[in-house]
């Protein structure tokens, strides 16, 4: 038995709070066990100058923790003048795996910023800032969806995002807290689709290392984790989960 | 009648959520109609250089906003690697008027730390930020109080702070939501003790000005505003409130 | 009698030295006891980007110390690579303070660049700096006005700042230097024009509280130093004082 | 054919130039294919705040770029006056990578800078720089260990990264170039030891996804070309080779 | 005959108001023609870290200008949140010059700020800087000598500097202005003990270049202004001028 | 005989790899005994902000030391977040040095950029860095002069640079070396041009000063040392050397 009494392969509970926030176009608070990050989606009209005249949107995100959502407090980063390794890596990943179901020419030149605020922490915040993202995303996509008269949704599949990893004692081990993450010699984090195919996938063995056999069984185990979080997305978006990866008719 | 149907002299519905965040020794989320900010206060061991070896201790306080607390989505200051001018007025601000009602002596060299984050934002979150931040300040000094046995409890009175403003059409009005303070000639922060003591008074009339019978009746307003703000401190804090002013016996 | 012989209700001697740097469009050497400020005022042909196109001038001020201007050495901001919420403080309340006196429109797409330059500090730099830039601004505007031969001067009214505070002794004075405003109880800032209305009041109690009674004792106080500054600035600016304020024949 | 002619297995040529720079403890310049890149490892006999008293030592790397290692000129981050996501993410994994095969408590109290930069890019330059400077951490390593005495070398396992990709046309591929990079669906990181564990795995697929039989294919490409890579190794560091991962007789 | 009437081999009129700032240790205004420099000299009671447990003193220099010092305003280094290369160079100059006239064991491990804030400009600010932070110094030096009793007062030369520069009409000049230093095609600051010794020497010829025999007339104009200069400090400075470079007797 | 056995008018063996880096328009690895720049010259087709329109071109140069070219490992300025007085002084030398001998109309409105890399230092590096970038710069403006059919070559002269010094024992010495450089009492750098005329002369004594007698001594030491560097530019050079310098025909 774990920590909090999950079995290997159990979630911690999930929660979404639809619209938490009134003026983005998007936004919902994701709650994982103790983990609760806001996710908020903006629509603005331009795009970074790298993709100016490509027709093409942007999806970007950043990622911040309150400074006490953490058992001690943080120093701001904008009290020290500058975003951290860690945040930097985190906020690219939410884009890039957002990015990957999203049909960029149909958004046409847009940006959509994705904002997660971590206000309380217990291991997790950058998955648990996917799976909200990706719902913040959908109801943002869908004010533009509605606005240009699109024919089909620009949204591809679902999107959500798990750690799994190894603990000393316990083995491979799903959907890790602040406790199990401090233990673990092995810590993956992983980014699927609905159809099952991977997005992302970082496995880090920081002073330790991990079999080919160990990582089959660390997959399974986001595979499973995956699948049960793509299914409260569902029940959370309602009857806009049917606009999701649907063809033109 | 106002934008919202309030009368002049009438505040916004209050609400404190008290215990918000697990892991600071204070947390309240303060609603004051559409504005929330989340309080948290930390206890640190330690005072900052210019305190060591005073012997008392240290109040301080930092403010910020979500990106998209607003209308339109501000860049986050971290981002920016600076924090702007209007951030530092305000969390100096906090910081001043929350230490008026410490006896910093009896704290010993302890610094708490404030953490005002405005998850979302209609107009007065700067005396929004510091009437909940008294909350939690009073929950993070009850930790103390109770680890240090003190003879007396060392927050010595109620604070709470509240905008009043002149509208150009509607006259001096208490509590400006965000459309009124941008319409408004006049602004005027106040923030005073449960003794009807001035702690701030900050008016500023931007390409405006205001006249000495103005001024009045603007105190007017404000000191009926702090009368039901502290009112409301009170019951959220129940017993906690006796505490707070009390001498030793 | 006060630390240097003064009434509670007197101002230090005042001196403006006209004209005193060659380059800019308006230039003062402002002497308030010890206090020494230059002020000067550069015209600038755009405004900020969040003014273009509204045909709107616009007044923004900068404030800084020379390291030695104080009795300890301070280190210069451009080493330490910020600016101190003190200082973005004081050129906000500047700019803001002298932009209350000026017609934006009849000045048309131009930016005013004042620089208060504290090169000896004894107490009431910021105050010193608003009534010295008065000085320097309405030279520059004189530029502008008799280059575009406007029909009126388009500054409106006189300006001028002073400090007031309650010594834990003396009770509530006049013009505070620095020895006298490290120990007061109660410090306030009070800006107000040639009709008598109030631009600005920052009153604080650090550490400390006020009563209404009090208030309105400083307020008097305040009121008295600022009718003799505008006297000086009068004295000082001659036949452009006939300018100010005038409306159109 | 791939566009430099190789087998889509195939690594491109590779080279150490051993005791590259005279000054550092530990030097090579790597050579594979038209990547250049300078390891040099550096002793510091004190370790990061974090660490003091723990008795451990600790490896950090640094990673950089000439301006014009790429085919357009880059702006320095010095420049810049900061250090762009993609460089924090790259040096944190470069660390952590080489943490997983030292034997920290073994090597006290110190720290071993890995600076890896790149003078020449084409491709594949944090894999070079990981399996280059695992060359310049053991030449370090060995001068630390003949001072001590020690009775084992501190460093487990060799250790050597690649990375592999799958091409939208040619499939699955190993050791793109910078062409190859530029067009392939999905890019995926391996650091593996020399006993075939995993250290890292770093898959993305930025706007594509891929299967798990995709990522089968891909680790057994990636496991290829590390088994060369370690040979190229072992070739390199002659007699040291022989220190490595033996344990204490 | 030059712009401003002066022979080729004159130095502009020369002032110094001495003890022109209250607080520091030493202070001077120097005006040479229409520049205009405060020099401050500041004594703290240590040595940066690099020199400390040395027994030895250090001499440190920082230069600035007012923003409107120039003809067009210049933004403040503060504001841009970094010093400029120009800045950096002249502030090593200043520092290094007067070093090379100052016994630093004698000092003892104390620091001289030397602060050289130019608040009106009209060519050779760095040697004006240079001609007064002297001035600075050595009444600031004085204040130690008196205090620790030495039996020698630890200057052991005084210290001049000046520019002179090739006109493309008028040849070698001594002394440029802004007018002149911006058409010069060489311009040449020169520093110089009392003794005639040379202890800096930087000639540029930008976007051209000079003679053997150009250099050797320049350097003769720089020695005769130098020995006026010094002439001038040794009549400001008075009774002072005895100690400088007196040994021991 | 000096500390490597040179004479004290001799210069350190010195070698060029000529287009070292594949990607700029011009690169070259210069060798001085054991100081090693890589210089490489980059064409950018914009000039900066104060040359648009002017029809001028521009060279810039930036200067920097990889963290363990030296014998202690340097913080990168990239961590640091900004650059340091040293290296603003050198990239600024560099870029003025090389401007003297370029015509800038002829060049058109594009900027070259230098970029100067130690990557092993031995005292010296700014002005191998001069030489070597020299060389590099040759090579790019090759290819605009070959695109362009200019009728002559824009480069005008050759252009090389030395250090010479005063050792307190041996007195003056040519290409001072890091140990000659580190007890050396006066330091200077000569840049020169082919026709034997002065660009730049920097002459410091630091602690330390100079008669016009050594100047003298140092200046023939120099020019000795520039006409063999020349010597070498035109043998690395080949037939490129031809171009240089010559008028239309």
């Amino acid at each position: 038995m774990r920590v909090d009494g999950r079995l290997h392969n159990q979630l911690r509970p999930i929660q979404f709070d639809m619209n938490y926030i009134k003026h983005p176009e998007g936004s919902v608070l994701i709650t994982v066990g103790d983990t609760k990050v806001i996710c908020n989606a903006s629509i603005d009209d331009r795009v970074p100058p790298f993709m100016r005249g490509s027709g093409k949107g942007w999806i970007t995100a950043e990622y911040s923790m309150l400074p006490r959502a953490t058992e001690h407090r943080n120093i701001r980063e904008s009290s020290k003048g500058k975003i951290s390794g860690r945040t930097m890596e985190i906020q690219r990943l939410i884009g890039r795996a957002l990015r990957s179901v999203v049909n960029l020419e149909q958004l046409g030149e847009k940006t959509i910023w994705i904002d997660c605020d971590v206000i309380q922490a217990d291991g997790g915040t950058r998955t648990a800032s996917i799976t909200g993202a990706f719902i913040a995303m959908v109801l943002a996509v869908h004010k533009i969806y509605q606005n240009k008269k699109m024919s089909s949704f620009p949204i591809t599949d679902f999107l959500a995002a798990i750690s799994v990893g190894i603990d000393p004692e316990k083995g491979e081990i799903l959907d890790l807290n602040y406790i199990e993450d401090s233990t673990a010699n092995v810590d993956m984090n992983v980014v699927m689709t609905g159809a099952g195919q991977f997005v992302e996938l970082q496995g880090t063995g920081e002073e330790s290392t991990f079999s080919r056999h160990q990582l089959n069984t660390l997959l399974e185990l986001a595979e499973k984790g995956i699948n049960e979080l793509i299914y409260a997305q569902k029940e959370a978006l309602g009857d806009f989960s049917n606009l999701i990866g649907k063809k033109d008719s």
